[in-house]
């Protein structure tokens, strides 16, 4: 039977607000204003791919909240989930982002304490919502931001695979949110729900204290917890503005590791998002294509290295283009410069 | 003896965001960005005219707080008494703000709690601050935003009082900080200190209770408490665009009251502040003219109106456009179209 | 039984360039890229008062059809019905618009001819989409565009009638399209379907040749016709900077004029898509309040008045803000200079 | 015999920089980068109306000289009588401008001395210019500029009658450049070879000690020199950003005043120029209908207006809009609002 | 005999609109506004380095074809021979171009059918024309259009060539214009009457059916047509924003192969014209030095290659810059870092 | 006994005007507003790194020089020595930046004659200021604008090298403000005064005619004048957008030199005042660090690196900034990708 949506996620939506091209937060008459937010941005990035998708978040009800919900809309993503906080001390959360140029790194301020995610609660959203979609997203960094949305995250990980959704997530971990031992300690708990897990080779090192080599590590998930497909990316920074991105994956049944070349010397005009575009194509991969894990890494690296060439966090290529993008990559037919 | 400072003042430093021209918040890709916050505007406004001019407050310790300082710096006004939050939950408080067009108001979304300045501490400033000083001027938003800002601006006040400063206070009554009632408990506390006091005939009646003519208000006030000077200011908005601004002045001392033409058919760039510009212009005329409350009266009113044509929070006029403004206004002289 | 939608329309989308502020079409370095077209204004604004709405229409298979399909979305109406043009020519129409300043005029210049919106046929659409909503609208200018603009838009109206919508049509004639007499006799042939007629004084005299005074005149309309509402709009041009507007509405069944005083010197910032600002307004009045005539004319006038004060053809005011300027406008309650 | 041009003028070319919409220039971070000039102004505007036209002057050779360059040809003017200063002291002469709104008034501040334009000597133009223009025009700017202008233009406005051209003066006296006695007095010397004198009422007091109504100063100019045409202009400032505007000329031949109805409440976007544009609306209609008086009037004071609402100092509407504008201030036909 | 012009050419004047930076078409609030078309980029080019050059083409009678004229004449281009198209369909065609970043390409959209250029007729033009200037150019795409442009191009080329000009011709194939076989055809027509022939290595073996190396292919052409000059670029694009430029040019007189080192990792800000800016190079070093191939190379590889560090299609270089560019290229005197 | 100033320095202060991005003087609508100069730039960075710094400078008494004053206090620095000229030719004087990108190379165009500057006089400072620092500092710009300000600069050195403040000098030479032999002669005049002596390789061999390896040529100087310090920058300019960064300093006591690994690669945004900017380190290093030339280079190499990060003039780097880039780059600690 079919499902409204393909994929539902919960997570925090912040203004971003960022100065003009190389300009800096601590000078300048403008700031750029955008919405994003690490599950938003997963949303986003598939719906452009094709899949149905929702946020599950918590807006303040001022103009902000309106602001944020317009932008939701426009990158074809289902409002249906999003709840309002009418309390006067509703705000929505923001982060500042200034760009980098070798020797200056890209840099980021938060603030997003006290948001009215932070007070979403599972009795808010309607009880169908959690039949309704194939797949469930959500990531560390909910679970770091407030008790509340650990609690509320947790609980909606559970009522979600009863109601016979896949689990999504992905660890993300933010040293500025909460420590790795904590990090650990919660993730492990909902570790026996997920069914695909995306985790870097430094957290899973640094937080999870795993040793060997990467794909000994993203085996050893699938060994300790019921998951069915680990994801680990693989970036090289070689200067604020150029990155080389790959990634492998890894599926526990097949149990066969799925690599290509990485994307080599992208020219990256905003870097921020370009992770949570992985997951974006990653899943559209696995939900479009009956669990490709070849499906999944090259859509996977393809939406994630172009993301980087975008302005704010979200992604704007749709099939054509990472389609188009991925037969570039592999060599396939002629090259054309320009694509007219 | 020479005091370092004319003027001091305690306020919240805010962050503006507003988009460009007749755009909303709910839409558009831009903020312009800017600082303001009643105090400031005071402050800044007053050492444009020539007062030496400091402000007192916290500010994060990241970014924002270093741009917030260097706009302070820019306007003119010391940075000696700012103070930084260094707490993981510092941060600077935001107000946006949409330009308005008839039958459109213009409008405005807070977003300060939980703000650094919200901790500010009268133990955080040097001790010599309070001798430093020959007046020393907060408004009731201080008094409103927390108990703890509210204590210190209590504290701040006697302090000052005690070192021999002028005492200067704005009512400006914000319902959405406080009550009625609360105003009033709180500020008939702090009236035995303050000397120069400004508050609209509006809030006299609403807050204060009080009736009769604006003229016997302001007497009154006189009255109850060792007031020296009143001033109330006449705001008429014909539509968001076009405003009318004057004010009247009483000197308890003289019992005499002063008036003028008011500026008629403002053309209204940007109205925020400019209250706040009207107790600038009027403060430099008591400081700077021994108290002259002709002078007080034509400063105000003139550097509150033309403060309608500035965009953001901040005056940005000096001392001898007011000069020609007040030329102007009085019909001294011949009137040129352009200043060149 | 309860329809998926409140509202749909069937309309061109066009891509609206203008250069900013007052700067003019013949000089400058950028255009403003918005959206824009009748029917899509006129649901857009629907859609931000509380209906489900969505917009029937034909957009090129390229990127300029994504970005107004986007667009679309972002104002909160549904791209359900959009099909996509993949021929070699399709093209997104063009309208350029430039702001007046008195004694210059506003002026438009089109490029709308041989759109993709011209190829649009019944049969691309859904069987499923006449009976999925309560009104039908569609305006003059669908009529005027082409023969088979003209033909789809009278097979509509009269499938979705069979389906039992109510059936709204606007006028707005528009010289440049079509003749005075060629849009009489298009129009009077649709008049028999129609529910909900929009036709300003001048229209009503000039293109259908009526006689008498405004309200002789709407009531003849539906003497002739089964129509149940009319409704005139009543614009006075000050200059391209100052409008006054109101408007009539005629209830045939209760043979009854609603009327109410004019918004006055409004700031006109943008005045494209005011009339279509209107019948939202008044549209929604009428599906979400019964066919209240009283309240179509309240939301219709204060809709279309503060339309002229938003940039681009769309409106940007929800339903609480609309409700705060009819009560201003009828001056209920205390005035406030600002919405904080 | 058909000459090249029809109207030649010498004068300076500046380089206009003006903070956007109400910013000042104190603060900000960008300037809008124009160029301009009294008799520049004169010469576009009389070329968008049709009358072939050039620029006769000195920029420096750098990039700011091709820039100058460029935007002379961009408004249709030639550059064939451009020459260039390559001396390490050449400059480009600079003005900045900043808008004003009641009660801050409109502001200038020149820096324009010691530009390559002031270096310009008759010998660097080649000899066939002065046989090759119908009309030549200068102005009290050019003459008051420096002493080497001063001889220029003298020499030229000698060497251009002997050739048999019109020549047209406009005072444009300026207090910042000269003193009215050095005006009178040089400017008395060239009345003799003046045809088209432009004066305001003012100026003819102040500057030529003249009294009487402004009818009898304009026809006793004519009377003391064997002037032909004789215009005033005529402009009321309500505010910075409301202006009326209308003129009076006299024809000494048919010893007649031409008047019309002025334009009322012109919605000022820019005024600089404005006043250029009247002289060449007014040569415009002398030059292309037979010098009828009657069309001066009309084509300047339409030109003139018009260009209040045009941002930077050059016209920018061409006789098709004119004639428009002419036809409803007029109130020929019906008036529409907006021109598509 | 002396010609009025040194080039003239015959080609489509395009409105281009762009998004700012690395921002999409598919979103975004503004358009970057310029014009472009290969012919126009050749003699604005041209004319930058001492040409005199003027565009032969038609433009709606509106303010858009006002807009493209006034742009025409910027660029130092004589617009004496532009017609305007009255017809109530007149219209100027459009590209919309997207910056690329790797892996995301450069890409176009083009919305140019129906154009008032399309209509343009010999007849329209003065029969003085055809003897007015020393060579004429065109391209591959004015012969591509349309076949009304076809034959105008094709009778024009005839009618210069009678009249004494030098025809020169640039293939640049556009696939999405005609096929291959289409342009072979075509083209091998007009060779008869072609002096300088510009063919790219690629289109001569896909188009052109040629095979070996590029230099016999260059020279097979002057040996099957009386063509004396071949021109081929060789453009290495390493990613969107770095390429390498460089080309070889045959005299077929003297059977002589010129070249130099190429450009390398040219950092490329807008590659849009950087092909048309080689050929405005190339005729210039022809022209202006009595076809002289080895200017043609130089100036044609540096003006190339410093159009990529330039927005727009247009070039904007004059002669004392190239001449510094290949100065420093050729590694002729001291180097310094920066032009003061 | 503790001075009010660490660090004063002499120079003259530019309205720096520059067209965005890639954009062109001779064309474009913007003009970026900064403010520059060699010892501006100095002490402004120094500011941000901590040290207490001013400017002695003269600027116009009009609203340029008040925009140059509040940038100048934006900076963090004193304002204190800034003296105003209210002549009638007073003026700002000015320069024109444009970007590189290969092969186009940065230009700049000069028109700073004339300026304020020029005239600033010993007589015009208060005596107190000689006193008031430990260190002074200027360049040899100052020495060669003109030659008021060479006689004021040499008798500044002396006054404050009596007065006991280390003086600081830049060679800065400049071909287009003097020739090598005047710099060299007039120099050498004041290098008997000089502690810390900042010289290229470059202009040590072309302007001072020195030979030998840089070390060499370094060390001579302190061997012919009682110099303590020398320290000289070695940039290698890879492309306008890519260069490699740092220096070498000579400790004359010690006779000992420090290096360290170059910053590689810089991803350059804006080249200008990056000299600048390593002086401001370099001193930073040595005032706050008891004359430690290990803490010199590093800060200097720092500082000048990013700099070239940072749009215009002006250093933005606080010392929290500098010392996690110098952490960095000695590759302490793990590296992050980005500052959250």
């Amino acid at each position: 039977m079919k499902k409204d949506f393909d994929l539902l996620s919960l997570g925090e939506i912040l203004l971003r607000l960022s100065p003009p091209d190389n300009e800096r937060i601590v000078r300048g008459e403008t700031f750029q204003k955008q919405v994003g937010g690490a599950e938003l941005n997963v949303v986003s990035g598939a719906s452009l791919l094709g899949l149905r998708t929702g946020m599950i978040s918590k807006l303040p009800d001022n103009a902000l909240g309106v602001y944020a919900k317009n932008r939701v809309r426009f990158c074809g993503v289902s409002d249906d989930y999003l709840v309002y906080d009418e309390e006067p001390d509703a705000r929505l959360g923001i982060y500042y982002y200034e760009n980098g140029a070798y020797p200056r790194k890209p840099s980021v301020v938060y603030d997003r304490r006290h948001a009215s995610f932070c007070k979403i609660r599972v009795e808010e959203l309607p009880e169908e919502m959690f039949a309704s979609t194939r797949c469930f997203h959500t990531s560390g960094i909910t679970l770091a931001l407030a008790e509340n949305t650990r609690n509320t995250a947790v609980e909606m990980i559970k009522r979600f695979k009863e109601s016979g959704a896949i689990i999504s997530f992905d660890v993300n971990f933010r040293g500025n949110l909460w420590t790795g031992p904590e990090a650990k300690e919660c993730i492990e708990k909902i570790l026996p729900y997920v069914d695909i897990f995306f985790c870097s080779e430094d957290t899973a090192r640094l937080t999870f204290l795993k040793d060997g080599d990467v794909k000994s590590i993203m085996k050893s998930f699938t060994e300790e917890y019921p998951i069915s497909i680990v994801a680990s990316t693989q970036r090289i920074v070689h200067s604020p503005k150029v990155h080389t991105f790959g990634s492998v994956i890894y599926n526990a049944k097949e149990d066969r590791y799925y690599e290509e070349e990485p994307y080599r010397d992208i020219e990256v005009v905003d870097r921020i998002g370009s992770g949570d575009a992985y997951i974006s194509g990653a899943l559209y991969g696995l939900l479009a294509h009956g669990f490709d894990c070849r499906k999944a890494l090259e859509y996977g690296d393809a939406t994630s290295s172009v993301k980087n060439t975008i302005p704010g966090d979200l992604p704007s290529c749709d099939l054509k283009e990472i389609d188009r993008i991925i037969r570039n990559h592999k060599g396939v037919g002629g090259q054309v410069e320009m694509d007219r």
